[in-house]
């Protein structure tokens, strides 16, 4: 049931992209870090926090060739590889990552790691947030888990790093909140961050998108399974996170898309839209279509900790030091153009080496992951360099 | 009671908006229009149409001086004047409507109704829609309503001018959705315009826009009180319908504004956002008063009637005649710059004549309401010639 779930949940996810070619090279390991407990950034004590992770290439003697992967609001670890040969999609970055790829698993150790309070906590993603079991209660946390921040998403990452004896990294990158959790990297943690390269983030997101993260959350507090959040063993509030889920989607594209991929027509063949109240266009399908898939294979509780980690995202960008490859795309909505420059000045104030690549295309924010591969050569020299 | 809830409403309102002077001079009447019985393009009849208007100036003998205003999504009849003396705020548009102003009332007779189905059917509103009483019945129609369009809208507003004797408009003007009517006006009806000046409005908004009204109302269907459109008589799902208002307030502006306005400022001093899942970010508590504070003044089913009228909206711009002011804001998230360019260049290629303005300001689409004087002189211009 969870693999059709899944399966229905990409299916709704590809309507809306463009289609992408996939390398059929490399196979990937999920894996799992544990730590006995994390205590937060606000000072409460996790028990039992497990993330889970996925590697390719090879450690070189001196662990200086690991390049860390930091995944987006709606992502896992799965950025690269596939789990199995016949697996229908590979990672959503492949066509970067890979060997002989820009980011060159032939030259670079690559891990990817899942977030705490991941989106999508049934398998193939390891998370610990609202779902998953209090060990001192036996039953879910729901609302009782500690907030975390995006800093705290930093800190479990660290914590796998050190783990495997790595004392610095060549890169850090990200889309989205990956890009947020590169910045807070690399102003965190300066000294063990070689270069970074935040992707459709801007440094300093700021108030519109404050407010956005708020109205994509709402749809999950007006249904009333959400419950307050306790509805683990009962109906889930999946109306409500379709909606939710259903908001994002859209706000991740951008008109160009709408108006190639739909334009005006009908989601019933001959049946106009003006003919009753729920006779739909076309994109109002896809758009329904894609939210319910998603929200079948996403929890409520965690999309309204992943929007607390966003809007609360406050890395001081001052304290950033390490040469910056910023690429994003003139046509996103979530973090736009102007913001996202705005950013990339502020860090550059400081002497920082910033340099900065734009995505074309008619997909908005989505761009930074089906369309990554445009900045292929500029992300393979700056990591040479 | 109402009074104290419009109040709210227009409070809440105002903290989205720059300050705007008033002038105290124009003082006008909320009159109503009836017909006992109005057919719908859809083919459908509705008994006993109320709608309501004021009107400023004085119609001269051969009724060639009349200019009628159409209302946006959530506006009303009331673009100009005050209904007394002592009312806090005088109609949306009146920095541009009045004795000696860009659409002068010294020489014009302007008329403004409110349109079918308007957001908010209690007064000062006059319309007709799912909250009216069915005469067949006695009670609500609740979603056995007509679904009507934006040509509807228009049709009506063709009554009540005919019934004042007016063969033919000096001008139609509207803002957003009041943009829309202005088009088929001039397009289902091009003997009948002179001019048109059609303001933060696309000719052809397309599938975009049309996801977003989607959006917008996809939480009223959620809130369990919606109960299928059957709540009258009883608690009205104002959760989902503020949440509704919520997207729309948002979408209606833009960052510079949210920058400008509240930043990353707590809702409450001394409390950090990341302290609590419920301490919130000023521009949050604000999006949550605005939306309780406007739905409080508003009707959900109404709400989703207007969603659809804008989507179904498809006027055949091919044939608009009238010379045409097209007013627009390029930071307009909304109705966006692209896409009212395309429709100002589509009308223009017939040969109509077309000239465009565009308003400045960190307010996005809500610059065709609270910034409209920007383009006076060219208004006052452009009805002399």
């Amino acid at each position: 049931m969870k693999s059709v779930i899944r399966f229905a949940a990409l299916a709704a996810f590809a309507l809306l992209l463009p289609s992408v070619s996939f390398s059929q090279d490399l196979i990937v390991e999920k894996k799992t870090f544990e730590m006995p407990s994390y205590t937060t950034v606000g000072g409460q004590t996790i028990k039992n926090v497990k993330i889970g992770w996925q590697s390719a290439g090879t450690l070189n003697a001196d662990r200086s060739n690991a390049i860390l992967i930091t995944h987006f609001f709606s992502g896992t670890s799965h950025a690269f590889g596939k789990y199995k040969a016949d697996e229908k999609a590979a990672g959503y970055w492949d066509a970067i990552i890979g060997p002989g790829k820009a980011i060159d698993t032939n030259k670079y150790y690559v891990i990817s790691s899942d977030t705490l309070v991941n989106l999508s906590p049934n398998a193939p993603v390891v998370t610990t947030g609202p779902a998953s079991i209090n060990p001192d209660t036996g039953k879910p946390y729901g609302m009782s888990f500690p907030l975390v921040t995006m800093r705290d998403f930093v800190n479990v990452q660290k914590a796998l790093i050190e783990s495997l004896g790595i004392k610095k990294l060549k890169a850090v990158a990200g889309a989205s909140m990956g890009g947020l959790q590169v910045y807070e990297w690399a102003a965190g943690y300066p000294e063990m961050v070689e270069k970074i390269i935040p992707v459709i983030a801007a440094a300093e997101p700021g108030a519109y998108l404050t407010g956005w993260l708020n109205v994509w959350a709402a749809p999950i507090m007006i249904d009333p399974k959400w419950n307050g959040g306790d509805y683990y063993g009962k109906e889930a509030p999946n109306d409500g996170l379709a909606a939710a889920l259903k908001i994002v989607t859209l706000h991740a594209n951008q008109w160009q898309w709408a108006e190639k991929a739909f334009g005006l027509a009908p989601a019933e063949d001959g049946k106009s839209p003006a003919s009753a109240m729920n006779a739909k266009f076309k994109i109002e399908a896809v758009l329904d279509a894609a939210g319910k898939a998603r929200a079948a294979a996403s929890d409520a509780n965690h999309f309204l900790y992943l929007v607390k980690a966003n809007q609360t995202y406050a890395a001081d960008i001052s304290k950033i030091k390490a040469p910056t490859l910023m690429i994003y795309a003139p046509s996103d909505l979530v973090f736009t153009a102007e913001i996202v420059e705005q950013g990339a000045k502020k860090i550059a104030a400081n002497g920082t080496p910033v340099q900065t690549v734009k995505l074309e295309g008619p997909n908005g924010h989505l761009l930074g992951v089906v369309a990554v591969s445009q900045a292929k050569d500029q992300i393979a020299a700056f990591l040479e360099k």
